[in-house]
């Protein structure tokens, strides 16, 4: 199987696919009679015109590396935000949202810091959750409503996501 | 002063003000071919058919205890929810709606824990963000958009909030 390469998450590099969740780089501001900052609106949320904003935790087991990624899943009628609770840092393997009927591809690999968290703009496929020392916590928030929302695709070739730093 | 007492935040306690965003006592079910497992739609999200759903990061300085509360805010157009992203307690005081011009009250304190959020409901009186121990940075999840949604009210009389479990 093809190695696929992992790269630090930042916002420059994840534009095509959503947004960074983080404190660095957003517009801030004092609130509270200054004893609390406000890193203001991280994320383009979307429930689209029939749905509604829902929060969740997903409880996530640690995987085991190097791990096949094998398909990816898209939701075309919402974004799907993910933020660490418990500061620990994962994976994030993403594709361009491309025409309804395309394979996923050409796909990209992040390290997410455990501050960092991601938002998926709708139609954007990714894997499910990767995380990876210990069972961790996240605080998600996506859609609920009526329609199809969850797309999964087989992928034509895995690929091998070694664990950050492990030779490839 | 009078001394405000501190209760543990529980969902049954709080449900007058709006949900305890936690795993415990939450529908859950397993996704992602059981490497994950959902805890699922938390909270009651409402931004109002004239605001959308924002994404942001409060970093709140610890307060100084005993702390006195003076004042509290509500927010008419839509809910606001806290989740901790670095596992620390903090404190929530709180007071049902009323009416319009009502004088807040009576308040309620909770002691969160680090894996327990707030979401407040339309309306409900809340303290600003009382971190306790360390900075602490919080999700928030609430509403940007046209029409007025701060209401603050300083209290006609202050209460002492002490640390918990320090003597009133």
């Amino acid at each position: 199987m093809n190695a696929l390469p992992v790269r630090a998450l930042t916002a420059q590099a994840f534009a095509p696919f959503g947004e960074v969740l983080a404190c660095e780089g957003a517009a801030h501001y004092p609130i509270n009679e200054g004893t609390t900052e406000r890193f203001d609106d991280l994320a383009r949320i979307d429930a689209g015109p029939q749905g509604r904003v829902i929060v969740s935790i997903f409880r996530g087991q640690p995987r085991r590396f190097p791990l096949p990624i094998t398909m990816m899943e898209r939701h075309p009628l919402g974004s799907q935000a993910f933020m660490p609770l418990q500061g620990t840092p994962y994976l994030v393997v993403v594709a361009e949202p491309g025409t309804p009927s395309a394979v996923p591809g050409p796909l990209h690999a992040f390290l997410a810091r455990g501050d960092q968290g991601v938002n998926y703009g709708p139609g954007v496929w990714h894997h499910p959750l990767i995380a990876m020392d210990q069972v961790s916590d996240f605080l998600v928030i996506d859609r609920r409503g009526t329609g199809h929302n969850c797309d999964e695709a087989p992928l034509p070739q895995a690929y091998l996501l070694a664990y950050p730093g492990a030779p490839a």
